[in-house]
């Protein structure tokens, strides 16, 4: 690669739900992409994003979450499978920003209480992360009966978990590292 | 049908951003619905819908919007197109019931800034009106351009709309008497 | 209901691949409906519909398969996962009709060789059946692992799925009774 | 960039329909692409890719096709909406290949006989280029009203599309590029 400066790649938890099982898998994916080398990393809870809600888009940006995603080469969503959509507070935060994330990557985990791996969620935000500029690998986090994968401390129960999602965290610093390569050398032609 | 009850069909203005250019396509949509005979309607604002934003789901309900879904043989949702999916706010309202939808119509009316008529919002919703139970009908409204639609007294300018959400209505209160025939007189068997 | 007139749904085998493993699911689904008094059913496999593959769309219509789906009150469309999308010749094949879908229910069942028991081509296939005027309920059949889930006769070996099927039977039955009261008895108004 | 070997991006015409709006489309984006220096195209009509109907997937890959899509570094499909969803024949042909498009680009052009330039198929059609490993750039190409758009000669008669596809055609070069310099320099780590 042209340097040798570490890639960005914060972890979002979200959903600001009470109990949210989502929480130890971030912490779990967030822990493991730690142990690369040459990435940096961050848990980004939507809980300590600062928003109103009595308006949206880019008018509320939070300036902290701002510099985040523009620091960022690469993202990990953590995503509950709410109804087979979204959660709206992610939403919410993810509308507040748009030339932040162009052309960085994003790899997707989805949460849910039953056997699907929040394989729905996944594919309701794909149109999403394209039109903001994110390009999703194609490799995906899927954390079936989420509940039942961690104990009450918050730790793994099931190590098949471990070389799945160092899969997936491989093909995202593959894209992130490519992408970077792209925004600092490669002009629109 | 086996009563002359009137059909209670809300009108959901689905944003709360500042300028929504979506307040005027509701006011118009629940204007038109009005004219129906047969119908009540009523206007919900997702503004004035008081919720936390430190949950989701079921357990933040809000007793008069609930109140409101349970009543509903049907739903019109106006939702504005934010990087091709929904706003985040209308998610956050509309997973906060459940059994309230089940066997119930919807007509989504698509709004957008520019030529497409909000076309991938509504593709973006129909997933997660599955599976709140709802059946989206297949016809939509679709609002291009929707800032030069209306005076700045809120008047359609263009008349040819009038037309088309006629025939998006006519079908809504078809399926929404149907389903209500439904839920009254068909058991699961 | 108006009448006693059995209600007609039959079962779309959706794929033409050798090896097919949604073929043992389909036979499943047929038989379980079959046990339901007041329906009758017929397997339709797509392989025999002949359709001419150098052109598209309602000119190419099978005299039988249209009849079949005029005739239908709702469909069981089984369809296995291919690149998180539908197997083109189910596409090819649906899209030679268009007014005889509409106002009739539709139940789908999604057949994958993975875990995630088809519910990327479940979520793929909505948009496409709302347009066709179909009703797709909000309970799918999901069969995962498909190949290990009958022996070499094609019997099933879970039998877990008896009672989940049953439950999307039932829900299928009676959207299909309801759309059908409505299209005898209730008029666009 | 590593190399000044001029980039291969075909342009494939997603439909076997007689009377196809899309081959004028096609022609123009292939011609407008040819015009750009360092990149190489092909018009590929799926016409003429023999294919049995009586399997699918990988087992029945076409030799040439083949070839076409592992010596491409980025693809754009043109593809009319059917039912708001892909043609039947565009999926069986894109199904026969896996690791032939994997980190390459991919620029989709929708084409719709309504106004809606193609949205829906496009949003239709992203899981599954992800799921082939295909990265879909975030501008489209949408052509609306597709039969007035060109005389009777295919000559485009609307010249605000060559600047639009231009933006549409820069943004594919660009992540042609990026991706091949990461196929050929970066390593999974």
């Amino acid at each position: 690669m042209s340097t040798n400066r570490p890639l960005f790649i914060p972890v979002i938890l979200g959903t600001t739900r009470q109990g949210r099982a989502s929480e130890n898998v971030a912490r779990f994916v967030f822990g493991e992409l730690g142990r690369h080398s040459g990435v940096e990393t961050e848990l980004i809870d939507i809980r300590d994003i600062p928003l109103t809600t009595t308006d949206a888009g880019e008018a509320i940006k939070d300036a902290k979450f701002s510099a985040a995603v523009t620091r960022a080469d690469g993202l990990v969503i953590v995503v509950p499978e709410y109804n087979h959509g979204y959660p709206g507070m992610l939403k919410h935060v993810l509308d507040t920003n748009l030339k932040e994330y162009v052309h960085k990557a994003v790899g997707l985990c989805g949460v849910s209480a039953g056997g699907f791996g929040g394989t729905r969620v996944i594919e309701n935000l794909l149109p999403v992360m394209r039109e903001l500029g994110l390009v999703t690998i194609f490799w995906d986090g899927n954390f079936s009966a989420a509940r039942k994968l961690f104990d009450a401390e918050g730790k793994l129960l099931d190590q098949t978990y471990v070389n799945r999602i160092d899969k997936f965290l491989k093909e995202l610093i593959w894209m992130s590292k490519v992408l970077r390569y792209g925004r600092e050398n490669v002009e629109l032609s």
